[in-house]
């Protein structure tokens, strides 16, 4: 391991003067990552289709991994015996890995939790398994990430407060846990603001976590089907109180427009799968807006479908070839695609950091998004509802 | 295009003294090609999961392409609207297409062949086409192809004695009417032996090939399910009347241990599906033989699946992180596999190759053959039929 800085090293280069955005850098044992920063997400020790050399090339300095998927498959004890996460999936840039909180509570059919912990079973064969903080942190410990994260009850978006609020005092007594439980410095431990759509249960748990003294502090519980305007004033709420010195992790939102509204508010680091997965379904980002490969007005474009991008894909295939590769259910599809998709981010993530060192990211994120046309935002929300659905099943 | 040689430019370097075996060089537009060589099939204009960057890495200096397949999907005019093939796939080595006649009979539903062409359903869509010799020999010469192939008719392998003479008679005034719409020098055209696994059959279709003068000669019809001892009976018969001085290409077979035996007859050119389809199901060549990964032997090996092997995926990941992938059917699996299986073919042609320049080919064969252990025959069997009847749904 080359150790590069202590694991609980964040610094502020610059803050912005018209929003609270910053620039930051991100000392991990693995890699120095520049903040604000977007982590893709590789559930199983790989992120779909790509090798470590893609991700590098495509600038990616810290990947995602969930302890709960690689608890099942391949188990911990394979990966500790294969010389941890990094040797097994050969990657050396960072990695940081979700105690897989939500995934119990999306994922895992009968899944019942008491304050001991969370009982579940396998959404893979059935089999029954019980995990407590003390349990997720020795995990990611094992696994030997360079973030991990506490363990913590994620409700569904639409329930009542009285549920929220039990669910968020059960993650701080967990969060106390996994810090009591931690050992190694060179796993940074992070926590996870809950408290759903209640700007009060937010407030609440954004103070009480700061006052145990995190590496860094993650906001947990959006994006699950509420309205846009809703998850951005949660993030508000939230960000005020968190310490300025801290790095700030929003979980699970990934696309364009609403990471650059979170950038202004003052957030550092972001994953989802959502570029990856929408990428495999056809679906480019480009500085206008989403389009799908799949549509026909693509079958004879010589062009590539985002010329000024100077991803792989773009400097290499036209349009029409990719349009092709769709309608033939190729495989070399799915790679293709997701490179545009984690460099388009990529890109993204760098100009905003730039414009921020500059002064001017308020024009920055102006500019973009009004060229950018988000999805509909009723689409969005039926597709993101029967995405849930098809995940609870 | 670079053209590097005339078309039908081929020259033995080098023959072998104890066995037919031979090395010599095709000379193509775009590649100069070593022989013997494996060409992976790309019938879609892809090589399934690989870029090209991967294919030349590995090796890899010709590929093929179907025209049934690229006639139907995107279209012939697209991809000449595109550049050409080369272009629209992003391939800078040669292209050898497939005239698409083995796939006119075992893809197409519903095929009628007359002496004029072949009548046929899209299995895609079930519109209705007619292709003749003229057209075939139009549509790759539009493609762009180095080497193209004449239309055959391929009948099954338990046809009637008089059902594959009918056949292999087409075959010839098929070829001849190839021959005469033929007209860019820049692209080869090879002839196909037909004849089924009746002796008399084929050598009465080498011969009157032989008369007409092609660039190149393949063997086609075989590896359709008949015993292997019977197609490598018929490689003998046939070879023995083809010219010395023009490349020899059997299509369709691919197992390491049918390539290196065809070698020793003195074929020059293979192409098959069989190692990137088993691929994706996790099948492995090695020395020793075909392995699975998905066999729980592998769960916890720390080494590669072939620690003697130089290809990207045995000098990155262990066995144990390529069994995890497949067990998750996560799609970086294909790819890594696939690279495998044709750096192992790749690297098998290029030693054959020095073998037989340095004269000790038949103790390469011997010795190659005596560590290979290949799939029971039996099981081989069951295997073809049941995937040649997938293919005919």
């Amino acid at each position: 391991m080359r150790f590069i800085g202590n694991p609980s090293s964040f610094h502020v280069v610059k803050s912005g003067t018209n929003s609270q955005a910053r620039a930051g850098e991100l000392l991990t044992p693995h890699a120095v990552v520049p903040t604000p920063v977007f982590i893709p997400v590789g559930s199983q020790a790989t992120i779909k289709t790509l090798t470590p050399e893609e991700l590098s090339a495509i600038g990616i300095s810290m990947v995602l991994a969930n302890a709960y998927h690689l608890y099942l498959r391949p188990g911990i004890p394979v990966i500790e015996k294969m010389g941890g996460l990094h040797r097994f999936m050969a990657w050396n840039g960072a990695i940081l890995t979700d105690s897989g909180g939500y995934q119990l509570f999306s994922l895992a059919p009968l899944s019942r939790v008491s304050d001991e912990g969370i009982t579940f079973r396998s959404h893979i064969d059935g089999s029954q398994h019980f995990i407590t903080p003390e349990l997720a942190t020795q995990f990611q410990e094992t696994l030997g990430a360079d973030i991990i994260m506490v363990l913590d009850e994620c409700p569904a978006s639409d329930a009542s407060f009285e549920k929220v609020k039990a669910a968020m005092d059960r993650t701080h007594q967990w969060a106390l846990r996994c810090q009591r439980a931690h050992q190694s410095n060179n796993r940074a431990l992070y926590a996870i603001v809950q408290g759903g759509v209640f700007a009060e249960l937010r407030r609440k748990s954004a103070h009480y976590l700061t006052s145990l003294g995190f590496s860094g502090y993650a906001i947990g519980g959006l994006s699950l089907g509420e309205p846009k305007e809703v998850t951005q004033a949660m993030i508000s709420e939230t960000v005020a109180l968190l310490p300025k010195d801290k790095p700030r992790y929003l979980m699970g939102v990934g696309s364009p427009e609403d990471i650059i509204e979170a950038v202004s508010k003052g957030i550092d680091i972001f994953d989802s799968a959502l570029p990856t997965r929408i990428a495999r379904n056809g679906a480019l980002f480009t500085r206008l807006g989403r389009v799908n490969i799949s549509n026909s007005i693509y079958s004879r474009t010589q062009q590539p479908l985002d010329p000024d991008c100077a991803c792989y894909t773009c400097q290499t295939f036209s349009a029409a070839y990719l349009h092709h590769l769709f309608r033939c259910d190729e495989l070399l599809a799915y790679r293709l695609t997701t490179i545009h998709n984690l460099s388009f981010l990529s890109n993204l993530m760098h100009e905003a950091r730039v414009a921020i060192l500059d002064n001017t990211f308020s024009s920055f994120k102006d500019s973009f998004l009004k060229s950018y046309k988000p999805t509909n935002e009723q689409v969005r929300l039926e597709q993101k509802q029967k995405w849930l659905k098809t995940r609870s099943k």
